[in-house]
């Protein structure tokens, strides 16, 4: 299923995506399940939405619906640097013994299709894209050889970082928490689809012109190492995010460098998912 | 006032503390108020408590209930490092130009008298005794000078530390923010009862040995700055929390170092506002 929450004339919902881009809606359908965090925590709940889903009749367009984050509110958002080799070099870091990990507090989301917001500090915005997992089954002291049926589905994630607060000190903190830069969507495909995390493509595109490219494969510490690190420090919940980490290219290393501006559009692009696009606009 | 939050017989509730340790239940007697988050982010609210508590009688023992972390669930915890002079020079770090962020989740707090956990995965589990500041109204883009009505009050936080973890990496974002290691309590003071926070003493007791001392006036990032520098970047909402950093004394440092172990209890006694009191225990 590709799933999505959404509001519809101002109400929030939740639903699944079919082929012709409609919406079957899964809002009050399944008894105690009132958001997607609630739904792919439960293995039962998700399959009572498959059945649904099976039979219903889609109700809504796509293009009726405002998309919300997958997760508008998750209760984590875990980010990880340096996790593709290529992007370490170009990082001028290694890839050391443990995972770089960060951290996003969930009011910096932003919507697939809404604009992500170059601050009023900084111009200095640059774009991250990433394959995110969706937490499905919570936990804490996950093996990792029992990592991957704690993940309920995958999305896009674009972790726009404001550079120069992001090195105002050794620690990343403040750059990489800015209101609505994280962008997250346009909806989450559920892991039975995903046959192979690893055989994933990811692109990120300026304006359409390729900025970014690299395969899951590539992935310096793997999603199930990930998400076993993680959860000795702290127990994961459904609807946490775990974002990959971003291949090379990004915008602050090149040279000159290239910063996201008001009128561009960045897309994220992976495979057997799809496209997370943002236009960028200024902070009011 | 001293606010609480609390259960009682598995109910959430939140009150005033009176001078002769009793609470005021304030649940369900203001009405839109349906926790202490929402009650400190209005300014009206929070006078019709005070009205309330001036001719009410207390219905409880502090004894009787089970404290919460003050703010159970705040949407930010923000924390500051290297903020102390004396504390930046036994880290073996400058206090630069900008203040030294990390993040914490909420599902890391735990609440005055319980234990704080020394995890399975390490040992080097320290202790920071800290101020921490309980945002009222919430705002983005707050000036300095206009920082100070943005507190509702003041807490006693102990940023327990995994020190192993923290520098698994150049990010200390994982070491910071294990399960119940963030102790919050026992109440927030309202701003209105403390005249001067400068004027305010801060100390770290292990087992009644004085461990950590300080004043907030040593700040090198004061409370106004702080508030207005993550203003900047992301909005603050009610309830947010900002730990100060902590002053020297700290476990790791010393030579040998002093770790907390199952038994022990660590204080973090603070002038004008009470004592937050910890055992240590091992995680299950």
């Amino acid at each position: 299923m590709k799933l999505i929450s959404y509001t519809k004339e101002g109400k929030a919902g939740f639903g699944a995506v079919t082929a012709d881009n409609q919406v079957i809606e899964l809002t009050d359908k399944i008894t105690g399940v009132d958001c997607l965090a609630t739904l792919v925590g439960s293995e039962a709940m998700m399959g009572k939405a498959e059945d649904y889903v099976a039979t219903a009749s889609a109700s809504l367009g796509l293009d009726s619906v405002t998309l919300e984050p997958v997760i508008p509110q998750p209760s984590k958002i875990i980010c990880v640097g340096i996790n593709y080799v290529a992007h370490a070099a170009e990082a001028g870091r290694k890839v050391g013994q443990y995972p770089v990990i960060f951290q996003r507090f969930a009011d910096t989301l932003q919507a697939a299709d809404a604009p992500i917001i170059r601050p009023i500090v900084s111009h200095e915005f640059d774009f991250e894209a990433e394959l995110a997992v969706v937490i499905g089954k919570g936990g804490g002291h996950i093996a990792p050889e029992d990592a991957m049926s704690h993940v309920a589905g995958y999305t896009c994630f674009n972790d726009s970082s404001v550079r120069d607060w992001q090195f105002h000190t050794h620690q990343y903190g403040m750059g990489k928490t800015f209101r609505k830069t994280g962008s997250l969507g346009p909806w989450m495909v559920t892991a039975d689809e995903i046959a192979d995390y690893r055989e994933l493509e990811i692109k990120g595109l300026l304006n359409g012109a390729l900025m970014q490219q690299g395969s899951l494969s590539e992935l310096a510490f793997d999603i199930p190492h990930l998400i076993s690190y993680v959860s000795q420090a702290l127990d994961w919940n459904p609807g946490d995010i775990l974002a990959t980490g971003t291949p090379s290219g990004i915008g602050f290393k090149r040279t000159p460098p290239i910063f996201l501006k008001p009128g561009d559009v960045y897309e994220v692009v992976i495979s057997q998912i799809g496209t997370l696009s943002n236009p960028v606009a200024d902070e009011a």
